[in-house]
Protein backbone atom coordinates (compact mmCIF):
# COMPACT_ATOMS: atom_id res chain seq x y z
CA UNK A 1 0.00 0.00 0.00
CA UNK A 2 2.95 2.52 0.49
CA UNK A 3 4.44 2.70 -2.62
CA UNK A 4 8.23 1.23 -3.57
CA UNK A 5 9.86 4.09 -4.71
CA UNK A 6 13.43 4.51 -6.08
CA UNK A 7 16.00 6.32 -4.19
CA UNK A 8 15.50 10.19 -4.57
CA UNK A 9 15.44 12.14 -6.45
CA UNK A 10 11.83 11.80 -8.13
CA UNK A 11 8.88 13.49 -8.56
CA UNK A 12 5.61 13.42 -6.05
CA UNK A 13 2.25 14.38 -7.66
CA UNK A 14 -0.09 15.62 -4.38
CA UNK A 15 -3.61 15.35 -5.58
CA UNK A 16 -5.92 17.09 -2.67
CA UNK A 17 -9.40 17.02 -3.08
CA UNK A 18 -13.12 17.65 -2.34
CA UNK A 19 -15.77 15.21 -3.41
CA UNK A 20 -19.27 16.56 -4.04
CA UNK A 21 -22.09 14.55 -3.72
CA UNK A 22 -22.25 13.40 -7.54
CA UNK A 23 -21.06 9.67 -8.01
CA UNK A 24 -22.05 8.77 -11.68
CA UNK A 25 -18.82 6.60 -12.65
CA UNK A 26 -16.96 8.06 -10.20
CA UNK A 27 -14.68 5.07 -8.32
CA UNK A 28 -14.93 2.91 -12.19
CA UNK A 29 -12.84 6.20 -13.52
CA UNK A 30 -11.04 6.56 -10.89
CA UNK A 31 -9.50 2.85 -11.04
CA UNK A 32 -9.40 3.77 -14.44
CA UNK A 33 -7.20 6.14 -14.17
CA UNK A 34 -5.01 4.61 -11.54
CA UNK A 35 -4.65 1.57 -14.12
CA UNK A 36 -3.67 4.03 -16.82
CA UNK A 37 -1.14 5.76 -14.79
CA UNK A 38 1.10 2.42 -13.81
CA UNK A 39 0.91 1.92 -17.40
CA UNK A 40 2.93 5.29 -18.31
CA UNK A 41 6.70 5.78 -18.90
CA UNK A 42 8.41 7.42 -15.92
CA UNK A 43 5.41 6.08 -13.44
CA UNK A 44 6.69 5.24 -9.93
CA UNK A 45 4.13 4.39 -7.73
CA UNK A 46 0.84 5.70 -6.40
CA UNK A 47 -0.76 5.97 -2.78
CA UNK A 48 -4.22 6.83 -2.44
CA UNK A 49 -7.03 7.41 0.65
CA UNK A 50 -10.34 9.60 1.29
CA UNK A 51 -11.30 10.79 4.41
CA UNK A 52 -13.61 13.72 3.87
CA UNK A 53 -10.32 15.09 2.17
CA UNK A 54 -8.49 12.61 -0.57
CA UNK A 55 -5.09 12.93 -0.86
CA UNK A 56 -3.87 10.82 -3.85
CA UNK A 57 0.32 10.46 -4.32
CA UNK A 58 1.50 9.34 -7.30
CA UNK A 59 5.06 9.34 -8.04
CA UNK A 60 7.13 9.78 -11.49
CA UNK A 61 10.46 9.51 -12.30
CA UNK A 62 10.57 13.42 -13.81
CA UNK A 63 8.32 16.55 -14.94
CA UNK A 64 8.37 15.01 -18.65
CA UNK A 65 6.44 11.97 -17.38
CA UNK A 66 4.05 14.35 -15.64
CA UNK A 67 3.64 16.57 -18.58
CA UNK A 68 2.55 13.64 -20.84
CA UNK A 69 0.05 11.78 -18.19
CA UNK A 70 -1.46 15.56 -17.52
CA UNK A 71 -2.02 15.50 -21.88
CA UNK A 72 -3.37 12.02 -22.17
CA UNK A 73 -6.38 11.97 -23.70
CA UNK A 74 -8.29 9.75 -21.73
CA UNK A 75 -6.74 11.70 -18.31
CA UNK A 76 -8.11 14.41 -19.90
CA UNK A 77 -11.54 12.99 -20.15
CA UNK A 78 -11.59 12.35 -16.76
CA UNK A 79 -9.87 16.09 -15.56
CA UNK A 80 -12.91 17.38 -17.25
CA UNK A 81 -15.74 15.46 -15.74
CA UNK A 82 -13.61 15.72 -12.36
CA UNK A 83 -13.90 19.65 -12.52
CA UNK A 84 -17.77 19.28 -13.93
CA UNK A 85 -19.16 16.53 -11.39
CA UNK A 86 -16.54 14.77 -8.94
CA UNK A 87 -15.13 18.02 -7.34
CA UNK A 88 -16.10 20.87 -5.39
CA UNK A 89 -12.43 21.96 -5.26
CA UNK A 90 -8.81 20.20 -5.58
CA UNK A 91 -5.14 21.24 -5.27
CA UNK A 92 -2.04 20.13 -7.38
CA UNK A 93 1.26 20.06 -6.30
CA UNK A 94 3.70 18.97 -8.08
CA UNK A 95 6.67 18.25 -5.68
CA UNK A 96 10.62 16.94 -6.08
CA UNK A 97 11.14 14.12 -3.11
CA UNK A 98 14.79 15.27 -2.46
CA UNK A 99 14.88 12.80 0.98
CA UNK A 100 13.07 10.01 2.19
CA UNK A 101 13.01 7.49 5.14
CA UNK A 102 11.10 4.82 5.99
CA UNK A 103 10.39 2.13 9.03
CA UNK B 1 -9.59 20.57 4.39
CA UNK B 2 -7.47 21.49 1.75
CA UNK B 3 -4.67 23.40 2.80
CA UNK B 4 -4.12 26.67 1.75
CA UNK B 5 -0.72 27.53 0.85
CA UNK B 6 1.36 30.47 -0.02
CA UNK B 7 3.01 30.56 -3.32
CA UNK B 8 5.54 28.14 -4.21
CA UNK B 9 8.09 27.24 -3.70
CA UNK B 10 7.78 25.20 -0.09
CA UNK B 11 8.05 22.14 1.33
CA UNK B 12 5.95 19.12 1.28
CA UNK B 13 6.68 15.76 3.93
CA UNK B 14 4.95 13.16 2.79
CA UNK B 15 4.11 10.64 5.52
CA UNK B 16 2.50 7.46 4.30
CA UNK B 17 1.75 5.05 7.59
CA UNK B 18 0.61 1.39 7.51
CA UNK B 19 -1.36 1.51 10.96
CA UNK B 20 -0.67 -1.82 13.70
CA UNK B 21 -4.38 -3.09 15.44
CA UNK B 22 -2.98 -1.06 18.83
CA UNK B 23 -4.49 1.86 19.64
CA UNK B 24 -3.23 3.00 22.90
CA UNK B 25 -3.97 6.96 22.60
CA UNK B 26 -3.16 7.09 18.74
CA UNK B 27 -5.95 9.31 17.87
CA UNK B 28 -4.94 11.63 20.77
CA UNK B 29 -1.73 11.72 20.14
CA UNK B 30 -2.30 12.03 16.40
CA UNK B 31 -4.23 15.47 17.16
CA UNK B 32 -1.88 17.05 19.62
CA UNK B 33 0.23 16.40 16.93
CA UNK B 34 -1.53 18.19 14.69
CA UNK B 35 -1.67 20.68 17.19
CA UNK B 36 1.36 21.33 18.23
CA UNK B 37 3.13 21.43 14.69
CA UNK B 38 0.68 24.06 13.48
CA UNK B 39 2.15 26.08 16.00
CA UNK B 40 5.66 25.62 14.87
CA UNK B 41 7.49 28.18 12.78
CA UNK B 42 7.08 27.50 9.29
CA UNK B 43 4.36 25.29 9.56
CA UNK B 44 2.29 26.20 6.32
CA UNK B 45 -0.59 23.68 6.54
CA UNK B 46 -1.77 19.96 6.74
CA UNK B 47 -3.62 17.48 4.96
CA UNK B 48 -4.42 13.81 6.11
CA UNK B 49 -6.74 11.03 5.28
CA UNK B 50 -6.37 7.21 6.25
CA UNK B 51 -7.95 4.67 3.78
CA UNK B 52 -6.16 1.51 4.49
CA UNK B 53 -3.02 3.70 4.04
CA UNK B 54 -2.84 6.74 5.87
CA UNK B 55 -1.16 9.61 4.51
CA UNK B 56 -0.70 13.46 6.08
CA UNK B 57 1.11 15.81 4.27
CA UNK B 58 2.05 18.62 5.89
CA UNK B 59 3.41 21.98 4.67
CA UNK B 60 6.56 24.00 5.58
CA UNK B 61 8.40 26.95 4.57
CA UNK B 62 12.03 25.17 4.06
CA UNK B 63 14.31 22.25 5.30
CA UNK B 64 15.05 24.15 8.54
CA UNK B 65 11.82 23.98 10.08
CA UNK B 66 11.24 20.40 9.13
CA UNK B 67 13.91 19.48 10.71
CA UNK B 68 13.39 21.43 14.44
CA UNK B 69 9.88 19.92 13.91
CA UNK B 70 11.38 16.98 14.00
CA UNK B 71 13.97 17.07 16.92
CA UNK B 72 10.58 18.66 19.10
CA UNK B 73 10.80 16.91 22.45
CA UNK B 74 7.15 16.07 22.30
CA UNK B 75 7.15 14.86 18.72
CA UNK B 76 10.37 13.02 19.52
CA UNK B 77 7.93 10.71 21.56
CA UNK B 78 5.48 10.46 19.37
CA UNK B 79 8.02 8.88 17.02
CA UNK B 80 8.94 6.43 19.35
CA UNK B 81 5.72 5.37 20.58
CA UNK B 82 4.84 5.57 16.70
CA UNK B 83 7.39 3.05 15.72
CA UNK B 84 6.93 0.87 19.02
CA UNK B 85 3.43 0.28 18.96
CA UNK B 86 0.68 1.91 16.16
CA UNK B 87 2.62 1.67 12.90
CA UNK B 88 3.94 -1.84 11.27
CA UNK B 89 5.62 0.96 8.24
CA UNK B 90 5.81 3.81 7.13
CA UNK B 91 7.67 6.24 4.71
CA UNK B 92 8.79 10.03 5.17
CA UNK B 93 9.45 11.69 1.79
CA UNK B 94 10.66 14.78 2.00
CA UNK B 95 9.99 17.35 -1.06
CA UNK B 96 10.11 20.84 -2.29
CA UNK B 97 6.71 21.97 -4.00
CA UNK B 98 7.47 23.67 -7.34
CA UNK B 99 4.25 24.38 -8.94
CA UNK B 100 0.74 23.96 -7.64
CA UNK B 101 -2.91 24.92 -9.22
CA UNK B 102 -5.87 24.61 -8.25
CA UNK B 103 -9.70 24.31 -9.01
Amino acid sequence: MIAETPQPPYYAVIFSSIRTEVDNGYSEMADLMVELASEQDGFLGIESAREGVGITVSYWKDLESIRKWKQHSEHIVAQQKGRGEWYKHYKVRISKVERDYEF
